[in-house]
């Protein structure tokens, strides 16, 4: 279930001047308790003002501006009354629109806008930050929570702005502070078609992604100074009217996003006169909806629009906020989101259960999920079905937990009509003693308890279908291919493994907030550690569609695949592999990245087949069609320490790595950017004569020991579903690797951009083996 | 004095099969011990050998590489065996080359040329990391101190090959890897004229700088992964012939290079037959003999020239070395080479000495420079020779230490034959002790001796000069301004200030040594430091040219300025200002990156007018001609945190502050990286129509209340050579900056990266007033 936004009211200057205070006698009342009192009563929940007025404006452009330069006559005089203001700035009584704490009660402050933190010019910038820490330290002195800052106007000095709103923010340690900032430059916009003049959406179209990211960009830019300060938030100004094509504003979702300004002049009228959002803007809002940005309602009392009354506008915002797919899912029983509430974008260490025995009560938690359990009973279902031989049909179900596999096995053993005799294999004690329990009370002679690890324990027969569930939300996380190498000791040459394969996909992720939820620790272990986590404040930075150069990969891309029984596989005599060697995997992806963002992770998820078409997902564009509605995986989460910036329009080249020594197996990742450079050509033609020439030079740089015509037998042994095939291996890097990327192509790739090596050597998060 | 390379003689395979083993009859001599004895003898510093014959290279090649596909009748027999090696990786007693502890002595090792650790197969990887580690593990047990390993060869998978380095770096915590890099690529090389094949040196030349950075990119892909480990070096391979434009090599010298491999066959016959380099690396090599890398000579013995010998090649390299002009230079008493001999590179904490009394020992050191002082009596000489005014001058030294500028004030005047007066003032008591001292024996009554500071002390009469000496290598970082803020009290209206002005200059650095000395403290405010350090193994990476946009200011740019005496301030009644927001400066200074580099920190240097023409200058293109073999400063280092990667062609932005509270002064420094797109416009046109209809959406964006028309007085009254005025500030910045950096230009912008803001608060290294 998901709260609701809340509205607050944004009055002006002028909005404030026409109120008229009303004398009731007590003598405690103001004009601007009246005025709070008054937008409470209409259901806002605070009011949103500047913090200072017309009187503190003149005074202060008076003291740091003189009107021209030829009006020289007390340029001293007012150039010493500028230092006195600099060495003790403060306010006058009557330059300020609060004065009370009462007053400052649910209040959300803007500075005057004045100030000018980014002009090109030293002394207005100098001053402008004096005045802006006066402001703030009047507003904490009131107890005013958050102040709303003006918005960056001049790109070529946005260091500066943000240099000053790092510096407030460190002089304020209690206060929040957000930046205004456009959701797009209207002054960046090609019109597709119509006139200028007219921005009513519908003629709307952004010819790039320029307009946005422009303002995106400079946003980038103040948080990067301020380092990611959790009380430096955003106020997206909503004022310009939205174009139909969404997918560039997707990054604010991921930014701080703690008010959406949105005015009555961004309304337009419909056909009866009331106010609504043009197509574009109401498609946004349902989206930013899921982070609950409070919308801060200007102008709604001047009768912009005929019909509605000032209450129009909210309830037209709360309509979309409740049309919000994000929001019906959550307030719906049995989905995703209703059942993560409250762990959206919280980080949890993944479960280890090979090294550690689960409780009884995550046991019960991942019991809910009525999805899961009924594609495993549809598999064995379906296995059992299809079974070819007579006779009596032996299952194992590896890692039995407290049964719930073995309930469903017998289940579908009586849809089928089979005869089926059920191992129940434990390794955990304490489960062992409820499966006993079950055995006892409702299983009867159907089932067989073992106990043990499935990589040691004596099984009594080869069995003819293995079942098992040991999958994390990144496929292999919790050692499933290790667990399985064990048990196919037991297992017929003919028989099956339920799952017969897992896949582990990954896409590259921007979030501001789980940048800083990983790094709160200064302990690089714990930096590098992947997370299992229920994404909401993220965007996925790629894109489909090749990239410029064409070569690029899906929007989420494949990883590698586990495959079970594993076929030609090299066993020692207790049937088990010598090394686990066959279990590393390596992947190079390359993401188009079609807009600018921050790429602060890797989303990791995994789609596992465990018969026939049967399967589980947590794919992002399949979970939908293969597991609707399941609940046991969120998806994993692969931090980098450094944020990494992404131009639009460049390729992402991740290598992930699953590595492994005789006791552990781990992750390590790491990732290059590059920009590709249309119209350009590393290489004209290739100067084949030159390498071929067997002189000094080229024998130095190609080494004739390359094994070029050899082949490797155990990636041949593999079949061609297996990852270690090149193709797979080399899906998505350019078709000539011959040293130089892009060689031979004719857009050449310019490196912008790499993070380090994460956990190297496994240095946390590794998994016992 | 700087002592010379070493050389280290390359043997292959097929040399050391050449040699035969001469039986002493001690029962103790090996084949290896003699070749090392005779490499010795020949005045080889030690020998570079593989760690491992052929033999192992054909075990190990059946091992992981099965000849073709279809032999496959020992299919499983060879995989088996295969897995047990995994399983137990070892060597045989003959397929190693050496066996003993004798043996490894000076001994540097090269792991097998099959090693093929960016394979794009992931089982040749798989093993060839095995394989590495099992010869790193073999040549820790001999106690071999550094190990070559094989030159990537495939930029698509470089990532790997750098992980399983760092790999192998974990695992043997006490050996040196150096990663043998040609130094450029021949493949990617266009050739200017004449015909492929014929590399000579004289016909090559770089179209582009691809060549280069091809192989150099490699390499910053493996440290950066490797986390920059200090054990991780460079073998730099000058197989090929250079050509004679090498301003992109100088990258190599911010490198930990420690080898030059150097082959026989990268030698021409000169006229007379005799072994000599091309000009373009002779040229080189005595440019990177400042950083000492060791040489190996490869193949000497071959007889590939006719005259000279063996003994030909290192001849003729220790020659080049001997006329290295840096090498010269550390060699030849009184240059700043010699005199820093010791402190290349070595990060030193500045100097406070407004906060901190300095020691004798301090003043004494700096009292040698025979050029700064040189300079200041010529100053003196000069000022006194030019005074309009007939009588007595009266002279102030402020800040006078041990006395050395009085002395040159003396000697200045007797030069004249004018009449002075000098008021010797300071605060280090200590300091007063030693003048006082020299007052009795030297001065007499030409000096009288004023303590305190000079920004309080009370001074009995004004003076007509006043002479100071508060420079730090940034020009102001020591606190000038602001010292002699408080002198300015007591200088006369027509006074004059020697030194009159000083200019803070910045360039783009990189340098992997700097960068891993400032990191070695995990302390955060340590790395934000600003340090004096004596530039060796850099690299400036900005070039003069303007860059593709034609908006870059030169390689080393101007920061900011300041003038003494000051005009036009607001003064107290104590003549003091009331604040110190007039010693705030910022800059923004916009640089072109011809070549990919690393930014690792910022070089800042200062320049200083004493007097009329007459100055002191560590400006790295200047220093030469204004104050040639000045030994007072080294420049200033501002480190960055995170290093940042910058493209061919791109520009970096770098902003610089420096901050004032009334308590303490500081700086603050950021950049941001962008690559012009050429041929790319950001808008067609501007469309000016739209920014001027003042809808509400125009209006949003644009307030009204932005001071377009309105001049900052104080900025006015900085005159033209200052720092403040609009015109410097926006050096090399877009002439349009109207929110989009390159509208209006033909020449696109897209940012590619950013650093966090440092020092911000002045955290660290702040200086108390």
């Amino acid at each position: 279930m998901s709260s609701q936004s809340q509205f607050i009211a944004h009055l002006t200057l002028e909005d404030l001047a026409k109120r008229e205070f009303r004398d009731d006698g007590t003598g405690k009342s103001t004009l601007m308790l009246q005025v709070a009192a008054e937008a409470r009563s209409k259901g806002y929940e605070g009011i949103c003002i500047p913090l200072t007025n017309e009187k503190w404006k003149s005074r202060w452009r008076d003291l740091c501006l003189l009107p021209s330069e030829d009006v020289m006559d007390n340029r001293q005089e007012m150039e010493k009354k500028g230092e006195e203001w600099r060495a003790n700035p403060g306010f006058d009584l009557d330059e300020v629109t609060i004065t009370r704490l009462e007053e400052a009660e649910k209040v959300v402050g803007i500075t005057s806008d004045l100030l000018d933190l980014d002009s090109s010019d030293d002394w207005v910038r100098n001053d402008s930050e004096i005045a802006l820490l006066q402001e703030l330290a009047y507003a904490s002195y009131l107890g005013v929570r958050t102040v709303i800052l003006p918005a960056p106007r001049n790109r070529a000095f946005v260091a500066s702005y943000a240099r000053a709103v790092n510096a407030a923010l460190k002089a304020n340690p209690y206060i929040i502070l957000s930046v205004r900032i456009p959701i797009y430059d209207p002054q960046m916009i090609q019109l597709s078609s119509g006139t200028p003049g007219t921005l009513t959406g519908a003629s709307l179209k952004f010819v790039d992604d320029q307009p946005s990211i422009a303002t995106w960009e400079m946003w980038d830019a103040i948080r990067t100074i301020c380092d990611y300060d959790p009380r430096l938030t955003l106020t997206l100004d909503m004022t310009p009217p939205l174009p139909a094509e969404l997918e560039v504003l997707y990054q604010w979702v991921a930014e701080p996003t703690r008010y959406l300004f949105l005015p009555a002049s961004a309304f337009i009228s419909n056909a009866k006169g009331y106010p609504v959002l043009t197509k574009g803007t109401q498609s946004f809002i349902r989206d930013i909806m899921k982070i609950q940005p409070h919308v801060i309602l200007s102008g709604t009392f001047s009768g912009r629009h005929t019909k509605g009354g000032e209450a129009a506008y909210s309830q037209y915002v709360r309509h979309l906020e409740k049309t919000s797919p994000y929001i019906k899912a959550a307030n719906t029983t049995g989905t995703v989101e209703n059942f993560a509430h409250g762990y959206q974008d919280y980080l949890q260490k993944p479960l280890q259960p090979l090294m550690d025995n689960l409780q009884s009560m995550t046991y019960h938690t991942f019991e809910q999920d009525p999805v899961k359990y009924r594609n495993y009973e549809e598999a064995v279902f379906r296995a059992l079905s299809e079974w070819p031989k007579p006779g009596k049909i032996i299952i194992c179900v590896a890692g039995a937990g407290r049964g719930p596999l073995v309930v469903r096995c017998l289940t579908a053993a009586v849809r089928t009509g089979k005869e089926v005799l059920v191992y129940a294999l434990e390794k955990n004690p304490s489960a062992f003693v409820t499966l006993q329990s079950k055995l006892r009370r409702e299983w009867g002679d159907k089932v067989k308890l073992l106990f043990g690890d499935m990589r040691t324990a004596p099984v009594p027969e080869p069995v003819d279908i293995l079942v098992s569930e040991l999958l994390g939300s990144f496929g292999d996380n919790e050692l499933s291919p290790e667990c399985l190498d064990g048990a196919m000791r037991f297992l017929k040459d003919d028989g099956i493994s339920i799952p017969a394969s897992y896949t582990a996909y990954l896409a590259p992720l921007s979030s501001s907030k789980l940048y800083n939820e990983t790094r709160v620790t200064k302990d690089e272990k714990e930096v590098e550690t992947p997370y299992v986590v229920m994404f909401q404040a993220v965007n996925i930075l790629s894109g489909d569609g090749g990239g410029i150069r064409g070569v690029c990969g899906p929007r989420v891309q494949e990883c590698w695949e586990f495959e079970h029984p594993r076929r030609d596989a090299v066993l020692n005599e207790q049937g088990l592999p010598p090394t686990n060697s066959h279990n590393a995997r390596s992947a190079k992806l390359t993401f188009h990245i079609p807009h600018a963002g921050v790429l602060h992770g890797l989303a990791g998820y995994f789609e596992a087949v465990l018969y026939g078409n049967i399967g589980l997902s947590i794919h992002p564009d399949r979970m939908q069609k293969i597991s609707k509605d399941m609940l046991s995986w969120f998806p994993i989460y692969f931090p980098f320490k450094e944020p990494l910036y992404l131009p639009s329009n460049s390729e992402l080249q991740v290598s992930m790595w699953r590595l492994t020594s005789d006791r552990q197996v781990w992750y390590e990742w790491c990732a290059e950017a590059f920009l590709p450079l249309p119209g350009t050509s590393v290489l004209p033609e290739k100067p084949k004569a030159l390498a071929n020439t067997e002189d000094d030079t080229s024998q130095l740089l190609a080494p004739l020991t390359t094994p070029t015509i050899i082949h490797s037998p155990l990636a041949d042994a593999d079949d061609s579903t297996s990852a270690f095939t090149s193709e797979k291996i080399s899906l998505g890097c350019p078709p000539d690797e011959s040293g130089s990327e892009g060689a031979g192509s004719r857009i050449g790739l310019v490196k912008i951009g790499q993070t380090s090596l994460h956990n190297p050597g496994g240095r946390s998060s590794w998994i016992g083996l």
